[in-house]
């Protein structure tokens, strides 16, 4: 798909001076539309704010293709992980039992967050980047009849890889038990719908594909699982069950609200709407993605994956192994360039991480792409020779 | 003291056209140079956002006055309650006792914390508004010799009423015991020094005195304190000792932060020193509720509180009895001449509650006076004249 092909044409933020683009899994490059809605202070009692929380409730539902009241949406202040834990406390009653599939940092924290909870778990744990296969979920499912619920983490951004959800939701349905989907990197960008995929809670934030600015992550879960959590949550902060009945109820956030990123969500909402919503940002992301692998290759960088299992949100690329490459001299030579990039977080090879999302498009990626090749000829490091 | 005698001229912000002064408690009107820091995008990994979380946290242990390594400053994702019931989790022990001094809904809020902590308290409730008196906590220490904490809000923004902290940290500390005080609303504009009140917790957000953005809380705690909190928390997001550990380690936030937030908050804080720092800051809010009580009281309205207790951050004044007022009128008619108030939080009283706090001088405070007169006019209240 190229770039004329987008239903609106995507007017891209200009850098200010002297600001990188933001390679990364997130906070990323916004637009100076979103960011410009914050010029402007917003209280949080009144009714102009609640409008702006109701009309980005809704839309959210209306992204996952929800279009009766069997799902809400729950906002909640702090980072996308606060809205993991809130939602595990939610979703899973104290005596029950998770099954957390694992291959990477953030299916980690989630057994993590179990720990803390209490919470009963266990673990398929596929190391730093394999995909948890579905047979592999069933034969656990069967041995482990007492497991109530499967955690799984949409995009695993320590890696990059885009985990096999679809098939997954379906051997956990098949099983009758409830799904609880981490989208944080993919929610706005890959489709996940109720009509879809059978889910009961599915989290994400602000600051991932939809583009806003970080201060709030979001819940969207069955009604009847939030029915029957009063009372569950360990944290008065993170009850997402009393979250959830004050806002119905009084149209307002239960705590100081991040008034001003939920107002830049709002106006990030409505230029996703703008650019063909899920699947025009899905176009461009995956348009990026397949510049800068393709790009990368020609340059000599290996991925770590197969293209198979490539996201459309972020890839990791093995440091090469010339003798003058240096992964934080090539960080700051790229940052001189006005790019910032992302360490690895592989335990067994040294790597970096190069995100496609953001206000970015392929036009910025050949920009990329020619800084890191005079990066790497600043750094005296050329790949298609042997190095002495 | 009059804006002339200020140490630095203060240019406050113009408020976009169309938008109203916030007179509440905060998220409050904040200058246009603190939004402004928040147009860019910042890595949350980079060396350049480390370096202002580092100064952020240096100046405002400065501001209490820590001049060693025996206090840390934790700045935390979320709302300020967030940042509160981190600290309650870290400072008691879970065979610890809380004696909360209660005069209002954050008071309040703290047992409700307590409660899902599982930590143990009793209460001293004075009701809607009264101050806690210092022998009648000396009495309840006296008592309960198991007692090994006391929670004092500086001011309950529910009445405007500003404790007397200084009083009863001289009977904790006769006690032996140790004191954690919210200082939300008034950190920034009302001294608290570690060397003038003996503590071991502070807990304040971005988005009071120091005029910031919502999006993050921040507990100044004595070092000694957290190094004894390891494993206490029953919260992975809220772990104030796993946060502390992991920014002093690497100089980031553990989970992602809210970038434009901490910016916007660093830009506030030089705001703050020029100024003139707490003092200039407590001299503005002084002057802003001195001109609004006498104001007020010109129109015939009552205050709640007796003159010795009115805070300089927010305050109460009970609805007027005559027969054509109603809270929600009078709060429109404001809002059409671009002044937002706050509801009254008295169970008792119908009441309202005006903020001195942000970035209003007295001259904004004439312009409200003069759009109280109007709105009472245009709802026909004149209470100078016997009701009919």
């Amino acid at each position: 798909m190229t770039k004329a092909e987008f239903p609106t044409p995507l007017p891209l933020a200009t850098p200010a001076l002297g600001e990188p683009y933001l390679l990364t899994p997130g906070p990323l490059t916004t637009s100076k539309a979103t960011k410009e809605a914050m010029l402007r202070d917003w209280g949080s009692w009144d009714g102009a704010f609640n409008r702006v929380t109701a009309e980005v409730r809704q839309h959210l539902l209306h992204m996952a293709g929800v279009q009766d009241d069997s799902f809400a949406c729950v906002p909640l202040q702090g980072s996308g992980s606060y809205s993991v834990e809130a939602a595990l406390a939610t979703a899973i009653p104290r005596d029950g039992k998770a099954l957390v599939l694992m291959n990477g940092a953030y299916g980690q924290r989630a057994t993590k967050t179990l720990e803390y909870l209490g919470r009963a778990f266990i673990t398929l744990d596929k190391g730093d980047y394999l995909p948890p296969q579905p047979d592999e979920v069933d034969a656990l499912l069967k041995a482990n009849p007492d497991v109530t619920h499967v955690f799984l983490v949409h995009c695993e951004t320590s890696s990059g890889i885009l985990n096999p959800l679809r098939a997954i939701a379906d051997v956990v349905k098949a099983h009758g038990k409830r799904l609880i989907i981490d989208a944080m990197s993919t929610f706005g960008a890959v489709p996940v719908t109720v009509d879809d995929i059978a889910f009961d809670v599915l989290v994400s934030s602000a600051n991932k594909c939809i583009e806003g600015i970080p201060g709030f992550g979001f819940v969207i879960i069955r009604r009847s699982v939030l029915e029957a959590a009063k009372g569950r949550a360990n944290s008065l902060s993170l009850d997402l069950y009393e979250q959830w009945v004050y806002m119905e109820r009084t149209g307002q956030w239960r705590f100081t609200p991040p008034t001003h990123s939920v107002v830049a969500f709002h106006k990030a909402l409505e230029q996703h709407a703008n650019e063909g919503g899920v699947q025009g940002r899905l176009a461009r992301y995956t348009r990026n993605r397949d510049v800068l692998v393709s790009g990368m290759r020609e340059l000599g960088f290996r991925t770590l994956l197969e293209d198979c299992w490539l996201s459309p949100i972020i890839t990791t690329f093995f440091c090469p192994e010339h003798p003058d490459f240096q992964f934080m001299r090539f960080y700051d030579e790229l940052k001189t360039r006005q790019f910032i990039i992302y360490p690895g977080k592989l335990t067994q090879a040294e790597s970096f991480r190069i995100g496609c999302i953001g206000q970015i498009d392929e036009y910025v990626v050949h920009q990329l792409l020619r800084a890191i090749a005079d990066s790497l000829i600043a750094m005296g490091v050329d790949m298609r020779k042997t190095p002495d």
